[in-house]
């Protein structure tokens, strides 16, 4: 009786998917020289590249690397992914060989408001059904992986804490693949002393486990294995660190990993191969796909697109300030993807008047864009502007967008790849072979040999333009402790709404002089950066009213549907 | 450094598995006349047989069933598994077309104190670590869609709880697929209104999930949803029952069970085809691999090697009166293993004083293995007895335990599969394709129409030998509201201690005339069964001292060591 009520929307990216067959995995394996023996297999349509040959690859990152970045998300939408599929393909069409990389989703927003991850429309990878769901188990073996690191801990206290560990300074939660609201704060180890010592605790969504960051910040498996064994996770009771090498299990937590290492390799419904690996949260932490899938995606194809979380002040930021300069890799142009939709809103209109033409405020709302160019420029890089078009998009606010990007310099197309894939982009394409052609001018924003404050700094007025810094008293603390115990030369990841270059996610546009708040800083000594918290920042989303999953299901022939 | 200080055993079963290539895949299941296009490749050596095909075997499962059981298990080790696989490879070395159907293992054990659960030395499945680690996923599927379930209920009370749940009657726990003791009794949706409504919940291992014992025993994708949808999670306020239909979520849990509803096909060491899948507890559920890779295997193979959990009262029981019953299968003959040190401590011996010759404990403990004989007798099958050859073993204590069963006129042989592979079973293999050629026997213990405290009374006297059983009187009212409710015809699923026929796990042998006390019962709606528990039951077993997982790491060359 439930299935009768469901109905399927054949216009839906799931119906739009199931349209076009993939071509086998071992011929997009081939396309970027990937001998069968190379390519591990799960199932007929998705593979991992082996380690041997992705390390072999990443070692020579020839290719050119394109950053997808975007203006401060509004709940407009900006399009982000569809724009790095619909550039790859238009690069593919175009004659280059290319891949695309990109973060593999997470079951909690699958389930939760914001569906799949995979693209939309005509710029879409595929089997976008297996990809929302467990994919190749990459980021179960990381739950598993962290999780078995917290029942470390517990059950070397419980077993007589030779460590002297205190219990109430346990920093290593436990996650889980879910948005579940519930877990965010709990007690363990209740029910008498056969279950162990009581104590505060909380899981966090798989994505914003350390784990994940340095999943995707390693270089091998002896790299993962040791930035894992520098996870700092308790204190003692002299206040000593106690890490995850202390508690042994580093090398069953790497066993763990080993396959899921494996960069995945699969494909746009125009058959561009897609790299998709590991998904760090954007906000306390780096929010970019795997370093070791960017780089061995350098080595096999020409040009390489991918895309950073949130705007660019946050994503592009930390792409540039520490996946690049950890992973030695030189980005040669910039995308920042706008929508009218989403500028008006930056320019003051309420999302429920978006349907009414609005020029002033798309000309008003232009001003987040051009400070994100501005920005690209700070770090060296070339920078185009990709208008992802919606339907609702009049001709003179069009205009009013392009002549925004003209006054400050800046290309700018307007983009169909939703609507026609790959030939959606060709202009675009065309702009980033030009700028692409040009040597590499990156450059991070700020010196290792900064204070970590310093750091922090830099970041709030050369890119935020905040007026001052305000940190709370405990955290410069913290930040010395940290400098004290040799720490000091990390880069720093901002963890800010991503919603406003301020810290105030209501205000849109391109404030200046603000006062940034920087509220609490915490070591990610296996990632390798010092995260900055600038108000609160969510590690476990809670479900919708009305959630995703009670709209998915599996028709009589097997198919899912419902992952929109 | 750490990694300096491993070192690897070269007889350990990691190392002989190493030893050996393993076929391709598609060579194996071309073995079963599984077509390339119906096997769904994870790299080289697994895959996954596509449901169409499973299905369309399962319909006509002509193979003869032959389950392998053991004595009730102590310390010394019986040595089920390499028994099912050295047995499975023996019938393949006289020429059968031959399948061995098996349970998937639990990262719990692996990382615990029991190591990997892929047999051992000459009798093993491979690739042993994959296997043993996340295998093709499914078990971290089960999860995800138990907790999802688990999500959506406090999901729902935080939305205004319209269903009227009562927080306090909540039954649906949580799960994670590790021993983590912590994690038995935890309080939930602490931290204020944003996070919820604070309640006692509690963490189960995985395989002690119904999902995993639903997942074991539907026979199709529809099954499974609509047994999903009978799960009890909760009351409300007024006491009605409520179902994970009621919640909505059971078309998501189908998607994320989908493909891993498809039986795993692995190899033995000497290239036999192993069925792995599905993994339900023995204690609160029956303790079997999943009834869609038995009736595969039996459509696709003439002999099946299966084995079911602890020992033959608990495992074969369920085996015969859940799994046969409710998938319409008749075995056709059973192998029950047992061991001269495990019988030695039957009859007396201590642990530390195995290593000494006792013919007269031998025969005092062989008592516990005529019991079981018997009752597979009640069955109407017939049985022969496996003796797992251990080097300590000394030829009197061996003609001791022939002599035990020649007594009662069962068929004997002592095998030495661990150390020979096959060829050490192949007398045993013999007898069983003779005791096979005869029409199966087999009846269930008790009609479905007894009721359910009848039904446990009958296990309980003819299985187990009890004089009487004592319910509790909660648990007695509970039965009746069960009957009311529609539930009367299920069958019930003892848990009880493995270790004894009785409720007391020190009392070993063969006791008789006891009493059995029932505490308390439980209804797995969508499992279908009705359990009851004679003392504590452990769903979440916690990590020993020194945890195997101090052992696990990969080397340099990307090898996992420390599985045993």
């Amino acid at each position: 009786m439930q299935r009768a009520a469901r109905t399927i929307d054949p216009n839906s990216d799931a119906a739009i998917a199931a349209s076009v067959t993939p071509r086998p995995i071992a011929e997009i394996a081939g396309s970027l020289g990937i001998a069968d023996a190379d390519l591990y297999r799960y199932g007929p349509f998705k593979g991992k590249v082996a380690l041997a040959l992705a390390q072999k690859a990443e070692a020579d990152p020839r290719g050119k690397l394109i950053l997808v970045t975007a203006i401060n998300p509004t709940p407009a939408g900006e399009g982000k992914t569809t724009t790095t599929i619909g550039l790859g393909d238009a690069l593919a069409r175009a004659g280059k060989k290319t891949a695309i990389a990109l973060r593999e989703p997470s079951l909690g927003p699958v389930f939760g408001a914001k569906g799949g991850a995979t693209g939309g429309g005509r710029a879409q990878v595929i089997p976008m059904d297996e990809i929302n769901l467990h994919f190749t188990g990459d980021f179960h073996a990381i739950t598993a992986a962290h999780n078995l690191l917290a029942a470390a801990i517990d059950n070397h206290v419980y077993w007589g804490n030779a460590l002297d560990i205190d219990v109430r300074r346990v920093s290593w939660r436990r996650v889980v693949d879910l948005n579940d609201r519930a877990l965010r704060k709990v007690t363990v180890g209740l029910g008498g002393p056969g279950n162990g010592f009581p104590r505060e605790d909380g899981f966090d969504i798989t994505v914003a486990s350390e784990v994940m960051a340095i999943f995707c910040l390693a270089r091998s498996l002896v790299d993962l294995e040791e930035r894992l064994g520098r996870i700092v996770v308790a204190q003692t009771f002299a206040r000593t660190p106690i890490t995850a090498a202390d508690l042994k299990v580093t090398g069953a937590m790497t066993a763990l990993l080993r396959d899921a290492f494996q960069p995945n390799l699969v494909q746009t419904l125009e058959g561009t191969p897609v790299l998709i690996h590991g998904g760090p949260f954007a906000n306390i932490a780096h929010g970019c796909n795997s370093v070791i899938a960017t780089r061995a995606a350098l080595g096999l194809a020409d040009y390489v697109v991918t895309e950073a979380g949130f705007g660019a002040d946050l994503g592009a930021e930390k792409f540039l300030d520490i996946k690049c300069r950890q992973a030695n890799l030189r980005p040669s142009a910039v995308v920042v993807v706008a929508t009218v939709r989403a500028l008006k809103m930056h320019g003051g209109v309420a999302q429920k008047d978006l349907g009414m033409e609005n020029i002033a405020a798309v000309s008003a709302g232009a001003a987040n864009l051009r400070r994100h160019l501005e920005n690209m420029a700070t770090f060296g890089l070339p920078a185009v502007v990709a208008i992802n078009r919606f339907t609702s998009d009049t001709p003179a606010e069009i205009a009013a967008v392009e002549e925004a990007c003209r006054a400050v310099g800046a290309r700018v197309h307007l983009c169909s790849h939703w609507a026609q894939g790959g030939a959606g982009a060709a202009e675009l394409a065309e702009t980033v072979i030009e700028l692409a052609g040009q040597p590499s001018g990156y450059r991070p924003l700020y010196a290792d040999e900064l204070s970590l404050a310093e750091k922090i700094e830099t970041v709030a007025r050369r890119i935020y333009r905040a007026g001052s810094v305000v940190f709370d008293p405990a955290a410069l603390a913290r930040l010395a402790e940290f400098e004290a115990r040799g720490y000091g030369g990390l880069p720093v990841c901002m963890a800010k709404t991503p919603y406003s270059f301020t810290a105030d996610p209501t205000l849109r546009g391109a404030p200046e002089g603000f006062i940034l708040p920087v509220r609490e800083v915490r070591l990610s000594a296996g990632a390798g950066f010092v995260v900055a918290l600038c108000g609160d920042v969510m590690t476990m989303p809670g479900l919708p009213r009305t959630p995703a999953a009670e709209n998915i299901h599996v028709d009589e022939a097997g198919a899912i549907w419902g992952l929109f």
